[in-house]
């Protein structure tokens, strides 16, 4: 298994997939880590958030298959803050997909900054992108090797509604055609989508513009979202899902034992994904 | 002067209109300040982009009214790209507006953590901000006072296009329902929308929506976009453009002469815009 590991430099599709099968988890851990928010006794530590981040770390990893920072959250503190995302991300296993959930877009010469900012420099599998600016500001992300750019399509919070379901004349959605548009700059093995946990009624429409596409889905938790929903809709032959889950985990506890009450959280998702996935033979 | 300056901490709509008219000019100069592309003589210096930035605005600040840094080109060079921009940012003169051109935008609390990031941490004036994710991306950016939101509306490269111009069955068009949706989340003193100066036939639609928000126009130069037809179509009483030219102001030269030679350009550009101003009567 060691070795195995060592060979483990990058995450592309396949690699995913046997993870997801291997662990009967498609669960995404999000370190959205709030220094207001973590346990008092980490406080006293050279750098609470890597610490917070690496025993949430220790405590979650036999149960999901990705982590993703957000990275607001780190970028809010300054150099501080990027010293802690970047040991955080050197601290996360190999086998395991990490996502920069940060939103970036813009356009194609700066867009490459982002994405060698992000796939390069720091190193991860792959990077949350607006598709507001349209071709050009999601491709730069595409041109790296077993990379990966997540396109936000339908997303969870409450003005998700605002624009992305703006209709044209034969009441085609912005979001649909963002899809439609959008998976011919890439392939599913370069691209996956957003889509909230809490439009998971929307999924079966969305498969069947991208069926074979991963899918992000934050929302499951705190902002609402039911799991069964996501995979009853969602789910295709190669689980096709990656469902996160952020401060239901990490906030789980608040005391010296946060860490093991994050894995139990972790894990309760887990078996629920192992479920979903053996009745669907996968 | 000095006093006034010294007492001059933040930058509201009427101090904004105040250095337009002072300066005649409504330029801004856009900061994509690239470690490859700048002279070789300030490699040898310890922090070449910060050298570099500082006497460009040695050179230009008499002739602008506005910097923009484009995020990426530091967030790429990881903590010491951060370290330049917060030492080019604290250089720029208190009197001159400045903008994270960041393009940031995610749900409610990690939209406030970025709004956090460059206006209580960098002290930006004004942050761009990607519309997809709709109201409770935008709002944390207006909760800040004398701090400002710059909307993407339509941007000026090619893929722009591909959705902003998604029509409805009325043949209302995606930045047309941005402008429109979005003015009422905030007022014309805490929010902007971007307007690539390659849309300039645009301008008077956009006009009709939005007649008194200050518009940040990219594009002229080396995008091709005309500055008399963003001035005619854009220009309104209190002028209400922002104008940026990045790489035809900040690599006019490669040599010990590149600031001059930026300075220069940066001149011809304010005397255009001189003439446009006083043919306004501002």
């Amino acid at each position: 298994m060691e070795v195995w590991k060592r060979k483990f430099n990058s995450m592309n599709r396949q690699k995913l997939i046997f993870q997801i099968k291997q662990k009967q988890s498609f669960l995404c851990v999000g370190l959205d880590t709030d220094i207001k928010k973590i346990p008092v006794h980490l406080l006293a530590l050279e750098d609470p958030v890597f610490e917070f981040n690496k025993l949430i770390i220790d405590a979650t990893k036999e149960f999901c298959v990705a982590y993703k920072p957000n990275i607001a959250f780190y970028e809010s503190r300054g150099l501080s803050g990027w010293t802690s995302l970047q040991k955080t991300l050197d601290y996360i296993p190999k086998d395991i997909f990490t996502i920069a959930d940060a939103k970036r877009g813009d356009i194609g010469n700066t867009s490459s900054m982002y994405a060698k900012a992000f796939f390069k420099n720091m190193n991860f599998d792959a990077v949350t992108v607006a598709p507001y600016m349209g071709k050009d500001s999601v491709t730069p992300f595409l041109e790296f090797e077993d990379k990966w750019a997540i396109v936000l399509a339908l997303t969870s919070n409450k003005g998700g509604l605002d624009f992305q379901t703006f209709k044209n004349e034969n009441g085609k959605q912005l979001f649909e055609q963002v899809l439609e548009t959008s998976q011919t700059w890439g392939t599913d093995e370069n691209m996956m989508y957003v889509v909230g946990a809490t439009r998971a009624e929307q999924l079966s429409e969305i498969r069947s513009i991208i069926p074979n596409h991963f899918l992000l889905v934050p929302g499951v938790g705190e902002q609402g979202g039911n799991m069964q929903d996501v995979a009853k809709y969602g789910m295709n032959s190669d689980c096709g899902l990656l469902v996160n889950s952020s401060r239901g985990i990490i906030y789980a506890g608040n005391d010296v034992d946060f860490a093991a009450k994050a894995g139990n959280e972790a894990q309760k998702l887990q078996q629920e994904m192992a479920i979903l996935l053996s009745a669907k033979g996968i």
